[in-house]
């Protein structure tokens, strides 16, 4: 398997689609650069989704979280940006993330995204 | 009692049929191999359910759960399986698992399904 | 005051029997035995009520608790017959219990019971 | 300002009567004695309300609680009665208080209730 | 940019405003003076909201909260001034704010407001 | 048994007195009055000793807790006088007193003090 | 293997007596009776030890806690005989248990005893 | 009493000097000004002392942190000067301050100062 | 790399051999058998050390506890086991073992043992 | 001021030399890669000196941790290249660093390394 960062997400069908169940994914270890100063930015990064046909494959999330190490992003903007990845890689029948991103200038933000209805 | 692994889950009489009540059985000790690599994967697993003519006997749940130790699984697709086994067991009005993965890649990865309506 | 383990529970009239509230009892100190084996078993018990006419004397409460101390019981059907008899005493608008065992066999087991609709 | 227990709660006006919004008082320093043996109960007490024309003044709150120090009160009774003078002073538009009394016998006992609906 | 405190709120277009999500500020570094007394307040603020067309600057909030510093503010009016401003300043699809003020005479005050509709 | 307030504490004889060991008591409901407000003062107090002949016995430390509910008080000075109290009475090889007190003034003050070596 | 209470505690050969090692039970069940009022106690016990030429068996160790169910013990007693018993079964190199009782009078007693030196 | 901000630390006479003792001052509340940037820092600040002749009064140790809010001052001088101010005002037999600063730059800065050996 | 359990610790060269410094391994992820009942046991395991002239390499240290999976083991035993193994792969200055047992029968067991002096 | 990454540390003097105190920094938010694959590794890193001459300047500080983002560093190595670092930079009279792995392969590492004797 592929060990570089890359903005595609890997999938396999999903083993139980007669069922809604909800799969979710939490990482301590996300960081992209900030677009204004281009100083290190760091966020836990949870998803949450219920699969339709697919699902997202573990080591591929990894690497496509690593692909933002070198972006510049804005809070707001990669947050959402990672739930539209997820949404055209698998289709979910919903999904939700929550990015929790460290205090900067003594303020911690927290960006909430949700797709479909739960 | 049998001491050794098995597939089968036995039940008794639900004691207190005439009324909705829900048992959770929670454990930290579940682990079987990963179907890629065979190396070993831990979680914690919650079962809970509303029991209807029968309960899961809490001994053979171990046993039960003992069983997949040399079993390669994916974790989507076991957590569905437990929940399966518990219904093909017991029949309950209700039941949801909670399969909590140990961190792989740097990311934990939570599998929460649901049986019936709450 | 009685100060021996006693199956009865005490009441006193509801000051406020206008204004539907909760009590909740909660106690670490649970103990029965268990019916195969005859070995001690402990939980946790949370009992929660709306009052209607009348209320649960916390002192014969404990006594009441303390009246399993010698007795075999499964941990399903204990819990749902603690909740039975805080129904015969005070015929509450709404009760509910959680009965949380320790740790057997690695598992964890917790019992959630509820009368009338919240 | 008195500095003197008093039964009496303060009120201002409410600074934003045009919007519901929710007040809460915390405060781990509530005691009052113990109706039938006189001695010291202790509770931690929280009270939130949504003001309508009134908002409860912060210090006479104080003295109000003070004013327990002295008085036999069983848990429930004492509970509602704070709640009912809460209403008394501003006439909120909702109120919730929540009593946790310490452990005695090995049970600590938690009152909630609330006025009006959320 | 300003390093300055002041009563104005920077903002900049919502980069997905086809969603509806939430956005949360987290801060424990919030002073004020009590009217009453003149000495400093203390509390943690936290702001949510769901953005419309705007989106809140991080560093004007930081600038915009360090504005109350020498300003005297009730603990009621100064939380609900807070998501006031947020409001004019983004016209938020609903917003929430929760002020948790630190311990005075014994006791803790939480304001918690709301614009909108969750 | 008493159940009245009381400056004298009741002692027995200790059943290991060939052996040192540490005797701790932790309570949460320590309450007196401000000196100089007369307002009410809350704090957790924690004794600890290595009894020699004798111990302290634990329902009349309660009711010698109490006996300070109606007594002005300074922090430092009745933390030792607890301390004194208790080295009066049973004489322990060592002994050591923690009075952690409420918050006055956005200040949490804790009064350590020890007798004898440890 | 028996299932009965036993004061007895069986042992085993220590699988590495050329090297000092510490050995920690912790439980949160042990029971006994109060011997002024016959009601039930509630205790946390931790054993450590330094075993020598014998290690306790963990089962016996159970049973053997079982045995105080229904005997009056005072804390202060209770605690110092069972780190007794522990000596006599193994003679340990050293060893030290620290018994956490539950609150009564709205006191927590921990008793903390050792045997030789750390 | 006063109740602006101010240098001088008032004292009171150690009213247990034949002891050596430890007070300790434990605050949320304490905020200065960034000497490079003017912009607020916020820290935790805990005092612990051994008083000799003189004890720090409580209600001056307040304002004496108040006097703080409008000064330039880095982390580790000002945790430095507020030590050399508690040992002026009352020559402690030993002292400690710690200064826990909020997070900056995505650091926490923690300054731990000594006085006489504890 | 290797990917199958074994018994033998893979080492590498001490970087900084001129400082003595901690390397502590940390898991959750320890699973043997009960040689009594061959039901599986399950344990934390932290290893603590400081290298002389070898440190452990991560990876076959994954593989060498793996490697316990279908042995059985005393809990007293199979923790000195792996000191001793660690002790023979890398000739450590100091090292020390934690090993962390599941309940069983009501008892968690902690087993520490250190090699060398710290 | 820079902003840029930068393996050189700024430094000030000591505004308190004739004390020996200590400064701790901590940081949730390094990250290097894997020299084996490549891929990212994360760590908190806590550093605590005590100042000689000179202090560590907190912005420089926060640029020289942000130099090892695209660095290939071994856990044991870089986190006593930070040490040797720092003590180049301001030769203090003892310094200690932690660094804090996160899990990898199930595994969390920690090494801790210090310089003189605290």
């Amino acid at each position: 398997m592929s060990t570089t960062p890359t903005k595609s997400l890997d999938t396999f069908p999903n083993p139980h689609p007669d069922r809604d169940y909800v799969i979710t994914f939490d990482t301590a270890e996300f960081t992209c650069l900030c677009p204004l100063t281009g100083q290190p930015d760091f966020a836990h990064i949870a998803i949450e989704y219920i699969p339709d046909e697919l699902c997202v494959e573990l080591k591929s999330l990894k690497l496509y979280l690593w692909s933002y190490r070198d972006e510049g992003a804005f809070h707001e903007d990669v947050t959402n940006r990672i739930l539209d990845d997820v949404i055209a890689a698998v289709h979910p029948r919903w999904a939700k993330i929550v990015g929790d991103w460290n205090i900067r200038g003594g303020i911690r933000t927290i960006v909430t995204a949700e797709h479909g209805n739960s």
